[in-house]
């Protein structure tokens, strides 16, 4: 009898193993989700000592075999610890770098230490103890000193520990040595050392003259205000300043940069000599671009070295990349043809030419001699660096499709270009330091994730690391991709779907937009799956079809194909939208009665804009942190794009969606983060007044401490409101 | 044929006339609706001119006849704005009023312009123009002195136009000549003059050590605070004192109220003769009354002449009256034998008695001799006045029902009460000059509207208007009244019940609770259609059947009823509506399964508290403007209800509503307005901060620039919000 049951227990198992796969929960789906990493493809983690590759993993450091991909330990962590002694401990190894390619030095930086380890020795052997209250720390490897905020002033500390005070009157209004412009024009961070580290170029900003948002703290026992600088549109703007702190001497010279103030510094690029800097300067009206030469000794203006005019934008997002070999020549990125590509110039060429017409009505002129080193209609993405041997730049592009992202060696001499990782897919790489080999992570629609060990010279691969499918256990939709014409029937247009699970043809589905449509930003690519939300595939499993397009002012398809936007935000993307609905209105398992939209920031301007300019269409709507009125975006990315209000009043009163609220017909809800620093809540809450005054009805939710985006559990809160909101009123 | 079609068109109205009654919209059932006023019982307003009823229309004033009720013009509008000549002119002489019995002055106030015209000459008989800033408006017939507020600053202007400013450091930290206490214990102004109206004595407040509620104001360019004083519970609290300002020499003296300053001043009175200021003294813990007089020339404290204590509070609310025939003797209310009661004072008697026991453990000392002038358990509601000639006090009692409101005479000598206006019903009066007239206006379950004038020697009664049903054309639900027992089985309480309109005893309903639940009101009486509300017909309309239950802790039932919530608001309350659920449960064409609650303020408290802590009864809730956590509300109502939070930490705990957020399991709306200064928004935010942290969806909106209460347009907005939740979840 007992035997009987044992197999009655082992049969039923298999039957259901067999026969029934596992649902997704929120919890595996979203990041911040107990399960989340239990169904994310398998990784690995690797870095570069100089051209080794080494796996970083928790328990200790690999070398990597470069001919057969065997890994070897170099240390673990119970050494690395033990040599650390009473220093301080790690948990994991897995945040060790290898700064110097032929030294036997781990890097380590821990709150208040930045410390190099000797793991042939077992010693420590260099450290130094810094203020714990640090922010912003950037360590140059070659000096050994150390940049660093504390509070709003910049403070720079030798390698024998000496600190200097670069700056005393930091304050709210006045910041030192952090990032400016409010993070666009591709600007992360405030402190830019010299190659050989003994001198600072940092940024100050000065925003006295800009507006404070009122961000409301209410976990204070009473609430409280946490003012919080917000330059709108049209309206005064802060003043960014360029100094240099020579280590040696502790003096600060500034960059003579001029007026008027109110421009944008941006892609700060130090010679490799050390005596200039290169600054790519843009206006206030973001149609001008001036590449320009500071002396680094006394703050002169030295030169112009090339311009760029267009009559809509120009965004300059890269810094300029000195080869390796030749410090008079220079690498620099330019959409000045339509497409984001590479050139290079000889500043030991000067050139006394005018100004040279470029694409859509734009001009450029070129102080010396410049060579465009790509071209064709697709887009440089990324510069990886030199294969300093072969003189071949590495970039990764989208020349071979324009949702993949794969990598190739430019020959600089003849612009000939080689497929290093040519396989469909979303490649990301990392170059070892002489550039002969990279560690290239790649997934595609169907290869959850793949890590190989690529010969840049000759694109010899080997493999390190093939995931296997971590949703195999479950029932997943069918997942598909292709291409629409956009409102102006001849562009392409990229879309991916998302089929209910167990999908009948002959039944028709609630059917739901997701949508982002801004700028720097796309949803759909040859990533696994397609680049595939988890909530897609939870909305799936409850029986809904998604559809995701990527309209016109999306990215990486060149400046046409962005700035039709230029003006009048939300008009074309929306157009483009509408002619996603119309493709799947045609298809016969849309439901075209119940059909939903939802996205988040830019798709939640879109989410809301849609809902009020096709009522008739949309009969539920999420819009998460939207954009309401432009007036209220801040002055980088808005006066970008839509120009000033003073400038544009027609363009900012088209894209009002306050002056649209009396439209609303279905059921739109509104979620914000309530302490959201960028689309501030004077959005979302402008357009609960309208909403009210014209007597309809919005529905509203907000994460009192949420900022821009929800994180962790937050997020799975989040989602699963969104998704009771359609399962309410959408099914 | 074409008159065959003329009599069709015409059979049509008639049987849609006689067959089809109508619907309400909300335009007709909310305040702030388009047709509001179309649906109201008609009214008449009036006033006295001495002993002589006045009608007061838009297009003039009317004597009215006491012995007929007839109407005779005094004068009409055109008159009125002829006579105002280049002064102004007024749209209506519904706000006239006529300050002086014997004088044929007409009183007119408009922005920065005090005027009597005299309507027997046709002339402006005195006038004085004012700053149009001022506010706060205080003028005395007497001395026509004037008092007034700009900014926080307190300006007196006499008779012949002098403007003496009585103070110059009015600030936000520091107010003067405005309510104090957060217009707690009856107190809703600032100034009060003396009885010949050459001394003012006034509120300083100092709320300097009071921290800001963070308001946002979203309608400035970029939003903008506002700064709001809120001394929450347990917190430091603002200091007030009281000046008197004397206008003949312009000095001001400061009455020497001493410590702690903390305390409240409440219920000022002038003695007759001027030279006395009495005044209801309570400290911080609000259980120990002190009624003190103060010598108003020097501000030094006399006597205390009264005193009362409570185990729970004492809550003084009544200035104090002294006869008019007598200056030695005035009448004070107090609930110290557990019903507020009439008292008169001989403050020609001395007495040197201890304290004396009253009801519910509470004490009390006399100073002086004391008579109780009614007793039973009923309360006086309201003293309107004496009668001179028959030395009678006019009051509105609950005596005859604790949902009627009815007035009574009062023989002053041997306590003995005269029924002046005893239909069931709800009366407000107002008693002529000598107090031998009254005006009476009643509702009662089936009566509109009533205006009577009924002579108080006798109770003869003239009717002045007699309206005649506004919803005779409208379907109408069945609304009913009744009581049920109480949680402690004994107390009744009284319910009203809308039953849906064209109600079928077969069917099973949807249910929802509409409560207050709260102390200081009450939301079921003896007026027109048991007070219903414009809300409850919409929802009896749509199907619903509502039922509204006055718990114990509501108006108008003795201390015993109100205080037995005290240091644990919400638990009594709530065991009560459950009562009234159980009730529910028991009637057939109740579905249990659908039951809903909403509720505002303390009924947004006792909504969402419900909704958690009997998550298995209500499905559907909408709280509006919730209290969440007693910590976030203000000293003065907070403390007297719970103590401080130092002092009752169980009962803060035990009522806060964010640690009961995991228990949702039904739809829970929370409403609130975006600025309310009442229930500061950390309430709902921190509770949607606590439902997501428990993983709970709770729907939320906010009227950007709302108070506590919406009004207007809001208004309508909000019902119908409040209907589409119902009608989305519960039906």
């Amino acid at each position: 009898m007992k035997k009987f049951k044992c197999c009655l227990f082992l049969i039923m198992i298999a039957v259901t193993m067999a026969g029934q796969k596992k649902t997704f929960t929120l919890e595996e789906l979203m990041p911040g989700g107990n399960n989340f990493a239990s169904v994310q493809p398998e990784n690995i983690r690797t870095t570069w000592w100089g051209d080794t590759p080494i796996e970083l993993k928790q328990d200790g450091c690999y070398t990597i075999n470069p001919k057969n991909g065997t890994r070897q330990l170099l240390f673990n962590l119970e050494s690395i610890n033990q040599w650390l002694n009473e220093t301080g401990s790690i948990n994991s190894c897995a945040g060790i770098q290898f700064p110097y390619p032929e030294e036997k030095l781990a890097f380590i930086f821990m709150r208040g230490k930045t410390i190099l380890v000797d793991f042939e020795k077992g010693t420590i052997a260099w450290q130094m103890l810094t203020d714990p209250k640090a922010t912003h720390v950037d360590w140059n490897k070659n000096s050994r000193n150390l940049a660093y905020c504390i509070g709003q002033n910049l403070y720079v500390q030798n390698a024998e520990g000496k600190v200097q005070a670069v700056s005393t009157d930091g304050s709210n209004d006045l910041v030192y040595g952090q990032s400016v412009h409010r993070d666009e024009f591709g600007i992360y961070k405030g402190t830019f050392w010299s190659p050989n580290g003994n001198q600072l170029a940092f940024y100050r900003m000065d925003q006295s003259m800009v507006p404070d948002y009122p961000q409301v703290n209410i976990t204070t026992r009473i609430a409280t205000t946490m003012p919080c600088k917000y330059p709108m549109a049209g309206e005064k703007s802060h003043h960014v300043t360029v100094g240099v702190f020579d280590v040696t001497t502790g003096k600060t010279i500034w960059l003579k940069t001029g007026a008027p103030e109110d421009r944008y510094f941006t892609n700060i690029t130090w010679s490799p000599d050390g005596k200039s800097i290169y600054i790519l300067e843009l206006n206030r009206g973001q149609n001008h671009l001036q590449m320009v030469r500071y002396n680094a000794k006394n703050g002169e203006k030295e030169a112009i070295i090339y311009e760029e005019k267009h009559p809509k934008y120009v965004e300059p997002s890269s810094p300029l990349v000195f080869l390796p070999w030749d410090q008079n020549k220079m690498v620099f990125q330019s959409q000045r043809d339509g497409y984001n590509h590479l050139y290079l110039m000889d500043l030991k060429a000067p050139l006394y030419d005018d100004f040279k017409p470029a694409a859509q009505g734009g001009i450029y002129k070129e102080y010396a001699h410049v060579k465009q080193l790509t071209s064709g209609n697709w887009v440089v993405l990324n510069m990886l660096g030199f294969n300093v041997k072969d003189k071949t730049i590495i970039i990764q592009s989208n020349e071979l499709s324009p949702i993949s992202h794969n990598v190739f060696s430019v020959n600089i001499n003849n612009g000939k270009r080689k497929a290093l990782a040519p396989q469909t897919g979303v490649h990301t790489a990392r170059l070892s330091a002489s550039g002969n080999l990279l560690t290239d992570t790649y997934t595609s629609p169907e290869v959850p994730r793949s890590v190989n060990l690529i010969q840049t010279s000759n694109g010899k691969t080997i493999n390190l690391l093939t995931a296997t499918n971590p949703w195999e256990a479950f029932d997943t939709p069918e997942i598909t991709c292709g291409t629409i014409k956009a409102a102006d029937d001849s562009t392409d247009l990229y879309y991916r779907m998302v089929k209910p699970v167990h999908f009948d043809p002959n039944k028709k589905y609630p059917t739901i937009v997701y949508v982002y449509g801004g700028p720097h930003a796309h949803n759909v690519d040859a990533s696994w799956n397609y680049k595939v939300r988890g909530w897609e595939i939870y909305m799936a499993q409850k029986g809904y079809l998604l559809f995701i397009l990527d309209n016109r002012g999306s990215q990486y398809r060149g400046t046409a194909f962005e700035n039709v936007t230029f003006r009048h935000l939300g008009e074309t993307e929306m157009e483009d939208q509408m002619r996603g609905v119309a493709y799947l209105k045609s298809l016969p398992y849309v439901d075209s009665n119940r059909m939903g939209v939802h996205g988040w920031s830019f798709g939640g301007f879109m989410t809301t804009n849609l809902m009020l300019t096709y009522p008739e269409t949309f009969k539920v709507g999420v819009a998460g942190g939207p954009v309401i009125d432009w007036n209220y975006y801040e002055v980088m990315y808005g006066e970008r794009y839509m120009d000033t209000p003073q400038e544009n009043p027609e363009g900012y009163k088209q894209s009002n969606l306050r002056l649209k609220a009396g439209n609303l017909k279905g059921r739109l809800q509104i979620i914000i983060g309530y302490n959201d620093p960028v689309c501030v809540p004077q959005h979302a809450l402008s357009f609960l007044r309208a909403a009210a005054d014209a007597q309809k009805q919005v529905d509203f939710f907000a994460y009192p401490g949420g900022e821009h985006n929800m994180f962790g559990r937050d997020q799975i809160h989040l989602h699963e409101r969104i998704t009771q909101y359609f399962e309410d009123f959408l099914k």
